[in-house]
């Protein structure tokens, strides 16, 4: 593995499942594998997340870990040819280039900008930074896809799927007071499908994901009937796609309430963090037994951790 | 030692102080013991002296210190059963649980609103945290004490009381441009009660402490009638408790001139710093040779290396 | 070597340049030189290069590395006497002297005011730190000098030198939208003297910098007649020294071109980054081949690691 930012990255993502399942009971198997190598973690956004499993996850490998806050820095010029002469400092070639210079692996967090859906579906900080770095790249969530939360999402999939052959996962819209990406769920969308699942996503009209990643995927637009027999409701709210980044009026409660979990044969409740409390989700759906969100969220190291040995293994 | 947030958590607070006389000694003793295991630090207020000699105390154990900036990631809510459509965006319940996943000990700072005392001497945060966290929780100062500073702060008295059998430890209030909490004064008198001296607390009317920490402990209004014989003078402001989280207009001079340390036994000047000079404390006194607040802050590094060292003992 | 502040502060300048490209050449040779040994990184201004260089420079060595952004922490007074009844909360004779009981290194980065040109030019914030530290100080920039860079720099050249014995190299100003220090090129003259080469300085009129620094440098206003011949055209702007911190107006067009470069003797283009492309220089001169920012950016890690290493061995 070259690079790490999509699953078509991925040669082999069974094999990268196992990894991270196998590392998970023997997290510091690894941990000579890094040594004298360096990590560089560069943060445009917030996280909580990704930032301490992705350092904990370097630290299992024995590799440094460099965590560069965004903000502490030069504000970055992405255009080609620009002329540089308002508010950005340093253009994204030399800083790519330089950060290569001082890292084995750099890993970018960069949230889209809900308003030009062309170029945030070009993913373009993400891919600049690919393009102009010497060194792997690890996507710590761009603008269209969390590949290392999908990854910690199957892992905890297969992890509890244990009875049933081919389980239903329901990827649920939930209401959210502010407009959000739709990385998550585009991301866990593509990965399920490599997963062996019974695929479905419901959401209100008008909150139809990229075609991109629905395809062959049915939509449900009745959350109740999407409910019914699931054995995962993976839970997130995402702002439209079609009438890019915006929030759009829906009448019905779309919340995960005990009463439409109940619809469900059991399902577990899933839902990548952070989550607004009775908003997306009911205290008592997200403080019941069944539902997984801390088990996502562990997850999340050794995830990080299979894809940077698999990079390290490739140096 | 399961968490480490206030006097009473502590089994043995004399050999607690023993442990930490002794690895400032040999500082890497016990390089080994924290091997593979890693701290996080994390702060919803600034810090200096708390943030490194932290992160000093864990490298001096071999452990890992991840360092997270509360301010770089998502804004928590604390109340239970909210409804999360506003601007807080996890719940301190997730992030609680989330963090115990990739760290063996949680330190967490977190000061008071100053605005509501029962909340503040609830301690709500760090309790919260304490509840919904799954591994021990490091007070890095809470809103109503400062357990690593009463560590330090007695490890230096214990250094510097030789001469005296019980020496008179006085805390002076001093005056300050802005309402500052009562953490660190409330703090050191619940300390000082297992340490072999004769305890007094100094401050102006309107100023008392809370009866919780000064039961038993003289309060003398007049402070140049509590300075006579002291061997110590503990320096620190504090907004007013009664009235609460305000400042108070004081009408006498409170600031620790060279003239009030005459009227002590050759006391030593202690303060836990930052400290603003020539406001809390002349420069003369500062700048004597009987200063210890370089003392203490080194002792900071000790203090609570001691603590980690016990809690790790006991993982 | 006690402190790295400046080139006075180095006994062996050649000797320090020839360990820093022996240590490019086998980077993890004196690993074993930092262990237990910590620098604190205190950063007072953005940084990126020198940021994560110099972490990695401490990872090399074996070092432990802990980064301090002074906007994390508490407002520093740095006047003597003062009555710090206003927002600075802690004063630099404090700060300076508890952080030399966490660390047995203390790099700092301090910009210049660009208002006040006495202070400014006396360094005040860095030089009152070596006073009160009681461990070695490296400057990581201060206000009027880059050492660090300019070492990097120095190595660049001496790389690149290969065919002349005495190379012409030639600081240019070159155009920027903000008023920028003056400390890079400072520096970069600096340590140019104790370099092999033919060294002048172009720049518009207005734009001299101190004497201190140009003393027996050539200064041309005439910037195509000083490229004439060049073997290394070191580009950088900076604000006016005679009228402080000023931005003057410039008629003509200093911006580095592919059109000047052919004036020199097919030189190398430098720069210290982070660069305005169009700006300070043409996009087709920064990304031809005889372009060195990537070179220049690589050697502040091997740089900053043989500074680190000298004073290491002297400790």
């Amino acid at each position: 593995m070259k690079h790490f930012t999509r699953l078509s990255d991925v040669k082999k993502p069974q094999k990268l499942l196992k990894n991270a399942l196998k590392l998970k009971q023997d997290p510091l198997a690894s941990q000579k594998l890094g040594k004298n190598k360096t990590i560089l973690l560069l943060f445009f956004n917030p996280s909580l997340r990704t930032r301490i499993s992705s350092e904990k996850a370097a630290l299992n490998l024995g590799m440094s870990c460099i965590v560069y806050d965004a903000s502490q820095g030069w504000k970055l010029e992405f255009e080609q040819g620009a002329v540089m002469n308002i508010d950005r400092a340093e253009h994204i070639r030399e800083a790519a280039g330089v950060i290569s210079q001082y890292a084995d692996i750099i890993g970018i967090r960069t949230f889209p900008s809900l308003t030009d859906r062309e170029k945030d579906y070009a993913d373009a900080i993400l891919y600049q930074f690919q393009e102009y770095a010497s060194v792997p790249i690890v996507s710590l969530e761009s603008a269209t896809r969390h590949p290392l939360q999908s990854l910690a999402d199957w892992m905890t999939i297969e992890e509890f799927r244990k009875k049933k052959k081919k389980p239903k996962v329901v990827l649920s819209w939930a209401p959210h007071p502010k407009a959000l990406p739709q990385a998550v769920s585009n991301s866990f969308l593509e990965w399920m499908k490599v997963a062996d699942v019974d695929l479905m996503v419901t959401n209100p009209e008008g909150y139809d994901l990229s075609p991109e990643f629905t395809a062959g995927i049915p939509i449900e637009h009745d959350q109740r009937k999407a409910f019914e027999g699931a054995d995962f409701i993976y839970t997130k709210n995402w702002s439209s796609f079609e009438q890019y980044g915006q929030r759009l009026e829906v009448p019905e409660d779309w919340t995960i309430t005990p009463d439409k979990m109940k619809l469900t044969d059991k399902a577990y409740f899933m839902h990548c963090l952070p989550v607004r409390r009775n908003v997306v989700v009911a205290d008592k759906v997200i403080d019941s037994k069944r539902s997984l969100v801390l088990h996502q969220a562990n997850n999340r190291t050794y995830a990080a951790q299979a894809v940077m040995q698999e990079i390290l293994k490739s140096l």
